[in-house]
């Protein structure tokens, strides 16, 4: 059994509370948040505070806390020598203050407070100064169910970036697709397939070898047609810059 | 009974005929191509010919060929007022020879000739001159289990755009994220689930509903952090691109 507080409660710290909470192989002990408004609900499930002098002790204490609280939050903890984590892409394992064993458990995966999620989709980033720290990290991944990896900060940093890439920006294609197709009243929800298609794709083949298009063809003509068609200034950068870098990537053009 | 003959022998040719020749409603009685040797394999299941003179008479023959193709060979088909469609994205309706009764028949997905296809989700775009020919087009596509979408020339044109941003240049920035992963050894493996999570969530929410991450929250500590992480221009650029264009969607900054 292996025991936890959870600190935050957004959308890190409900998510895992509640995986956790299914099952038998951990127990959360206590819920801390600096108001503890925001977990009202769980009240009867948990021990829930917002005194960190209450604080037991435990295994495990997971700061799922904005970045920059992480740094301010760990030095407060009343205690040390006892293993405390984050949950952040971005923030160095060194930020945690050293009077603590200190970790990381970082979930690559996006959350939102509505969505379920399914830990089997999320991998855990794992990071620890000592190997029998790792070792509780990595079976605590394990028993909700989550695929696991040893990464460092530098590479941790590079996933949150690589992140930023596939996610935000990639969903910043579908919302310009989205006007695109809204301004000769088509509709966006043809598209539907199609973007699942897409990340189906890169599943078990390279997005070097699944690329497609004009672009990579260098298909100037039809290039030039779509270019006609695209009213927004900015969505011509875009269409520029991107089939700009296909080409690149392609052997179409050099830099 | 729809009879039917294919013209072209590439991706979309291929894939329509399997799946017309698997449903009863649909019969495939010819497939042209101007070289026979890519239809080698199929010369058991239909009559493959590479002379347009031979064209049995079919209630609808399908232009599947390159773009730049659909005109010329449309003029060369020895015969008049008979249903002829292209199934191109970025070609007009009145490209095909105006002696023949004229359609789009225009499936909004990727193919490639290695994967199977579903053409459950494969959208059908069908234009048409007359109602009838449109029923008939419908009916086909729906025999496939395909969803089905009267969109004009004005419209599949944009559509045809917006399926590059969501499926060139989406796959371009997973293509990115591998390049920035393996710069520091990390495993662009573990992002795949994230790269799934991100095109599920605009199966029921729309883009803008969905957006996330520093750019939406002018998150500027970690702009930077990234910024400062990459090590490519080309990647540099993307990223100041999409962050601005974020920006711009979510009211953090003005043109
Ligand atoms: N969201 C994601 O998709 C995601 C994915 C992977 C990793 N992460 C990481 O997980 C961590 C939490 O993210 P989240 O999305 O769960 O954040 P969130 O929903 O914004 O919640 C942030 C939590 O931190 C608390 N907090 C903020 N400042 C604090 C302070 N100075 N002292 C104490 N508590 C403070 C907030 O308390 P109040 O409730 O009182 O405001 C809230 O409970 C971050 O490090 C983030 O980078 C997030
Ligand atoms: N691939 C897709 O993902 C996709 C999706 C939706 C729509 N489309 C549209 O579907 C059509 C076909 O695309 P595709 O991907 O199947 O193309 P493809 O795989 O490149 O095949 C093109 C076919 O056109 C034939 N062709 C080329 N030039 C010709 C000419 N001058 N005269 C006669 N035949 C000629 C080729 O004959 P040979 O075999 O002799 O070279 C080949 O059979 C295009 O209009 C395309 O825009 C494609």
């Amino acid at each position: 059994m292996i025991s936890v507080v959870i600190l935050g409660a957004g959308n890190v710290a409900t998510h895992l509370f509640k995986a956790f909470n299914k099952v038998e192989q951990i127990s959360v002990i206590q819920w801390y948040n600096r108001s503890t408004d925001a977990l009202k609900t769980y009240k009867k499930e948990v021990e829930v505070i917002d005194d960190l002098s209450l604080l037991k002790e435990a295994d495990l204490y997971i700061l799922a806390v904005s970045d920059d609280a992480i740094k301010p939050l760990s030095s407060k903890l009343p205690f040390e020598n006892r293993l405390v984590v984050h949950t952040s892409g971005a923030v160095g394992i060194y930020d945690i203050d050293k009077k603590h064993k200190r970790g990381v458990f970082y979930p690559l995966q996006t959350f939102s407070k509505t969505a379920d999620v399914d830990f089997a989709n999320v991998p855990i980033c794992i990071e620890a100064l000592e190997s029998v720290d790792y070792h509780l990290l990595k079976k605590l991944a394990i028993s909700i169910g989550s695929p696991t990896k040893k990464v460092n900060t530098d590479q941790r940093k590079v996933l949150h970036v690589a992140a930023v890439f596939v996610n935000n920006f990639t969903n910043q294609l579908y919302r310009m697709a989205h006007e695109i197709t809204e301004s000769e009243g088509a509709e966006f929800d043809l598209l539907k397939p199609l973007i699942l298609e897409t990340a189906k794709k890169v599943q078990d083949m390279s997005p070097y070898m699944a690329q497609t298009g004009p672009a990579k063809r260098n298909d100037k003509k039809t290039l030039r047609r779509h270019l006609k068609l695209l009213k927004d200034q900015h969505h011509t950068d875009i269409y520029n810059l991107l089939t700009t870098s296909i080409q690149l990537t392609h052997g179409r053009k050099k830099l």
